[in-house]
């Protein structure tokens, strides 16, 4: 979707009342629901929003919330500071989408190249103030050329790779980050520099989340030194990871946090203690459909179309396989596992080990599957239907949106 | 979507030219398409379809194609040996959809339980063909009360476990399957015995897979014979994987064949020895964003969201990380993997071991994956843009559809 500068104006108008507009009446139950579906607990994640904000408000620095997650317009004007912004998107799809829905303080969060400037260029036209990230001298010249031939400073920040996790300039490489610094800054796009600790995600004390928290600040704040050093500009220090974030004990030079599987939390953040199980707020609703008694078997209709493949607990002391089972309501049933999957069958076990005896659950009944990586499940559904704590009534369905 | 009568007769009338409708005009090239994107080597698919109806047509059994793994009425239209199938399905979304379009003698090839009665009482009742599948006795009592009470005989074919890989009655427990046979019978719902040997993916030689594919075709007309010396009627003998229908020795009293994912193929299937990567015809074309230069790392915009988290390969012999890589013409770079994604980053490298060097590919070059497992990466894209051998023209864009 392309979106007109109308589109944005419209949406401006609509703003104001985002959160009343977008719940639906309550026309099911959890009993009613087709499966397998997304459900999500928004006393759960209501919780999970206000403990990052206090902790933030704590650290007076602002938090621009990653919406790769949610892919949600209810859920980012629940999670954002303010209607337009700020906040992070991970594709072009995610900027069109929320920008026509008015939310325009947006960081395109991944490396941008030549081909996609077109899009940047229609957002930005169409009101959005959208910045993009770039780590190497070619990206740079090419946003650097483009912007000037357009009269169109786009906004950049420079990517910064403090843990060796994936994209970026090393943070000693000063050479590389001041080359990138005076090609942006020449056609008036420097805005500063961004890090992201993806490593954390491997941490095994919160201690150690600690200790990177401070390794992903020191980076982007030496490397944000050493522009403005060199007479470069860098109003925006912006660093961020669920874990990080959640447990940075100085955010000293940081201007803002960016994080994002906060919002519903899952497995792999309760592995790594960043929450804990009664925090994860999206699960997958699915039914009882068979057994193979003498296996201890119980079939159900969520596979991996409503799973996903993501298996981010395999590497954690504690293996959750594809989910760790609730009842209908929520609550964990102990020891019960979505073991295996196929694409639209999942066979739940008990865990290896296990002393308890698996529950009788008859042909039919429910069951709620909380999932390794929220990013990667809800991904795999185009709704939330949405539950508050202590009721089976869905009170609103809120679309998601998906493709780049 | 619920579907009426209406959409399926309309349908009818529309079937005929459904080739010819569905093919847009060449608007783009794989130079200009936004990345990333699923493309579907067209040249490739009709090797695939034609290699297995030739398989089929010597062994003179048919075929039922399993639209899963396509989910897209093209696609469906072109592997189907008729305009009305038969196709099988694995959730009643899909068959909703391929019904709409006319596509109505369906197979809904997952264990249904009594909540999914109603959408498939209103398929039967616009036009729909559909079977379903049973495995237990609770299952079936719930189908045949509500078929009794509604004066709608619902057709059932009874889950075999030929491979103790998932669902199904024990080929041995014929006090089992007869009395589910009685139970189907009694409210004119039998239809026959399906089975599936969802183990075959485990295999390791063809001979093995061949061995496979006798064990399951055992285990099915086994199961016919007992229904039938019972005095039960059991007119549809269904079997059927990708792995087992390529290399059955012998179909002797089948009726039908299954299979989906040999449609595009994939490393999987290359792994086992069913096909050739240069079979595999989906692919995710991505762009470079980056570079670790130190580290051998060539950064692009393809992660696990277009990917899938599927590690198919990692089970076998020779491990394809997350893909093998390709130019944009769809040739294979020796010894070039996605080794590793994020949500929408991929790390392309060497595959251990590898004496070649790292090709030199600047930011913005274009280069194609091939997925571990086609159904769960197609799964991840709204459409597929197709290309012909030899060709980087975009003659078609085929939508896809997904959920429950």
């Amino acid at each position: 979707m392309r979106i007109a500068g109308q589109a944005i104006l419209v949406a401006s108008f609509l703003l104001y009342f985002p959160i009343a507009m977008s719940s639906s009446p309550a026309t099911s139950t959890l009993d009613q629901l087709d499966t397998p579906c997304l459900i999500l607990d928004e006393t759960r994640m209501t919780r999970n929003i206000e403990r990052l904000a206090a902790i933030m408000r704590a650290h007076g620095v602002g938090l621009r919330p990653h919406l790769k997650t949610p892919k949600s317009i209810e859920v980012a004007h629940r999670v954002m500071s303010g209607p337009r912004g700020p906040a992070a998107v991970s594709t072009l799809q995610e900027a069109e989408q929320f920008a026509a829905a008015g939310i325009t303080d947006l960081l395109y969060a991944v490396g941008v190249t030549p081909a996609k400037l077109d899009r940047v260029l229609a957002l930005r036209r169409a009101g959005a103030d959208l910045t993009v990230v770039v780590d190497n001298p070619e990206a740079a010249g090419a946003l650097a050329r483009r912007a000037a031939q357009e009269g169109e400073a786009i906004p950049a920040l420079i990517e910064i790779d403090c843990d060796g996790h994936r994209a970026g300039v090393q943070p000693q490489d000063t050479a590389a980050l001041l080359e990138i610094g005076r090609i942006l800054h020449g056609a008036g796009c420097l805005r500063g520099v961004m890090t992201h600790a993806g490593e954390s995600y491997g941490c095994r004390s919160l201690d150690a989340i600690a200790a990177m928290a401070e390794q992903e600040r020191r980076a982007a704040v030496d490397c944000a030194r050493s522009l403005r050093a060199a007479g470069l500009p860098c109003p925006v220090v912006s660093v961020g990871s669920t874990p990080t974030a959640h447990f940075a004990r100085s955010l000293e030079g940081v201007t803002e946090v960016r994080a994002g599987v906060y919002v519903f939390f899952d497995l792999v953040m309760a592995g790594l203690g960043v929450c804990g199980v009664q925090d994860i707020a999206a699960t997958v609703l699915t039914t009882v459909i068979g057994h193979q008694r003498e296996k201890g078997w119980i079939l159900v209709d969520a596979g991996w179309m409503a799973m996903s493949r993501d298996r981010g607990t395999a590497s954690q002391p504690v293996d959750q396989a594809y989910g760790l089972v609730c009842d209908i309501d929520g609550e964990v049933l102990p020891d019960l596992l979505l073991a295996e999957t196929n694409q639209e069958q999942g066979i739940i076990r008990l865990r290896p080990g296990s002393r308890r005896a698996l529950p009788d659950l008859p042909i039919g009944a429910r069951l709620r599957i909380m999932p390794n990586h929220a990013c990667a499940t809800c991904a795999q559904h185009d709704a939330y239907e949405v539950v508050r704590a202590g009721s089976r009534a869905v009170v609103a369905r809120w679309s998601r949106f998906r493709g780049w």
